[in-house]
């Protein structure tokens, strides 16, 4: 998950708070977005705070996870577990249509869904709107294996709100559009609204796909009902829901909406476009850690109560 | 995750430290099994706390998780998410023969294995060895959802060691043996070692199943690892790695190891049995809430990080 995207300026969380009250030298991850439970990491040394126009920035060096991103006291990467995420939101879109050329992603302001679509060699353009210019500068310095996205000579950074970027957007432009977004409670929550999908709906080419983070099935599942009523309004082509594991997001798993423009068909649960291991961008990037196509197809399987209201509803 | 299967007691954790220590009014779990970070659920109330031969016991009421068993410290289950392993560990194995009869449970002492079992009609006999009586008075105290498995006329409970008990089964008696043990440090190490796998692919006709609980893709590849080599070994049949996620587990994910005896092939990832959400047994029961045939079959497709360990290393 990374910065939020729209202008509004968070409520604080303060961060001696976060790292102290809970225990005595761990930073715990307590949200009205997950009552009655919080995840806690064993702090080694605060690399980074800041507050930005936006929200509150912090770096720790954990004890077994890593560096580790928090953005108004909300876990947004770990060096650990981050290569779940960023690989699962990116190849799940672009490994389901042949030739992605023009991408956009909207928040991602850490560089690695970057870094992850720099990989398919079909890419010419790789636009980013990513609202902080802290979290990208931050990560530059002290998460280079992520930011090492920034690097690639096929990406524009365009520091602003997301939503404004899209509505500037020419109709058609974009094969893919990833939302790299933290959660729908505070700024990001225009991310989640069908005004906002209609501009992505608008900036995609025919038979061109989106990928939003979407929330927890486990923690969620009204906020997920809500957002597949949206996309199934407004995407004309396909709209499906998958799933995977981040250890140190709330419940250990992190869903993806991903929808297509009318069109050539699009079917997400078998990738055509197949990203290989050892492809010759693997050796500036390290090889992919998590992704590969058969755990493409399985992240659409969904367990049965989430199937009931994610699927079954039409 | 269930109670202990051997002799050894386990070095007790202190129960009112883990309630105390870390937020006040919180559990929180903290393990060597997962160094530097913790889960917490704040509690309403201690509904019971007990020493047996063998571990503390305690169940309290979460305030957003329902109730919750927690053996030395570490969270067995919640009513919340507690279909998500039952579901899998039975129906992953189950399903994957045709017509399983006698079935074998080690561990499980709550019973709610007992109660996925129990969904196949085809079973005629369940026995269970549970080490730990207090784990079974407890959940058929407090668990009454879960315990409603050893209702079953077919079942019958056997208190005492499981290693013991599976040596002195009839060579090829069941076509199914569920492990469902607890870490494998303290008590119940023994059941991640050879010559317990022995012992159960003894137990097993020729073609049977096993399924036992193997711990976490994220926090032990050294032990999933040495589990997959042993199983290797010994079973002459299909060794396959599959995992799911439980929220309340450390890095939210949970593997289970399958293996099957020489004999007539089993194939885990193409389920031969299917089970019917609503057959006549789902009345007694409720419905499934986790397990689905695309579930199960999508379980057995693993990260790359980790199918690099499991899959490519023979």
């Amino acid at each position: 998950m990374e910065a939020n995207n729209s202008g509004t300026a968070a409520a604080a969380a303060e961060l001696p708070d976060s790292i102290s009250s809970v225990i005595p030298g761990w930073f715990s991850e307590i949200s009205p977005m997950w009552p009655g439970e919080a995840h806690s990491l064993k702090v080694e040394k605060i690399l980074f705070q800041g507050k930005s126009d936006y929200q509150n920035v912090m770096v720790f060096q954990s004890a077994t996870y890593g560096k580790v991103l928090v953005l108004d006291g909300v876990i947004q990467l770990t060096e650990r577990d981050e290569c779940a995420y960023q690989e699962m939101i990116t190849h799940l879109p672009l490994c389901s249509i042949l030739n992605p050329k023009k991408v956009l992603v909207i928040g991602g302001g850490d560089g690695g869904v970057l870094r992850e679509v720099a990989r398919h060699s079909s890419v010419e353009k790789i636009d980013m709107c990513e609202i902080d210019k802290m979290v990208v500068d931050v990560s530059k310095e002290h998460f280079p294996s992520v930011a090492v996205g920034f690097n690639d000579p096929r990406v524009t950074l365009h520091i602003g709100d997301g939503v404004a970027f899209l509505k500037a957007v020419e109709e058609g432009t974009y094969d893919a559009v990833i939302v790299d977004s933290s959660d729908p409670i505070g700024p990001a929550q225009e991310l989640f609204e069908k005004p906002f999908f209609e501009s992505v709906a608008k900036a995609l080419r025919p038979g061109g796909v989106m990928c939003t983070q979407a929330e927890s099935i486990w923690l969620h599942m009204h906020i997920i009902e809500d957002i597949v009523s949206n996309c199934r309004q407004i995407f004309k082509g396909s709209v499906n829901y998958a799933w995977t594991t981040v250890p140190t997001y709330p419940s250990g798993v992190i869903g993806f909406m991903l929808c297509s423009t009318e069109g050539p068909d699009v079917d997400f649960k078998r990738p055509v476009n197949p990203i290989d291991a050892d492809d010759s961008l693997a050796q500036a990037k390290g090889p992919l850690r998590f992704y590969n196509s058969e755990i493409h197809s399985a992240a659409f399987c969904l367990p049965s109560f989430a199937r009931k209201v994610i699927e079954l509803k039409d």
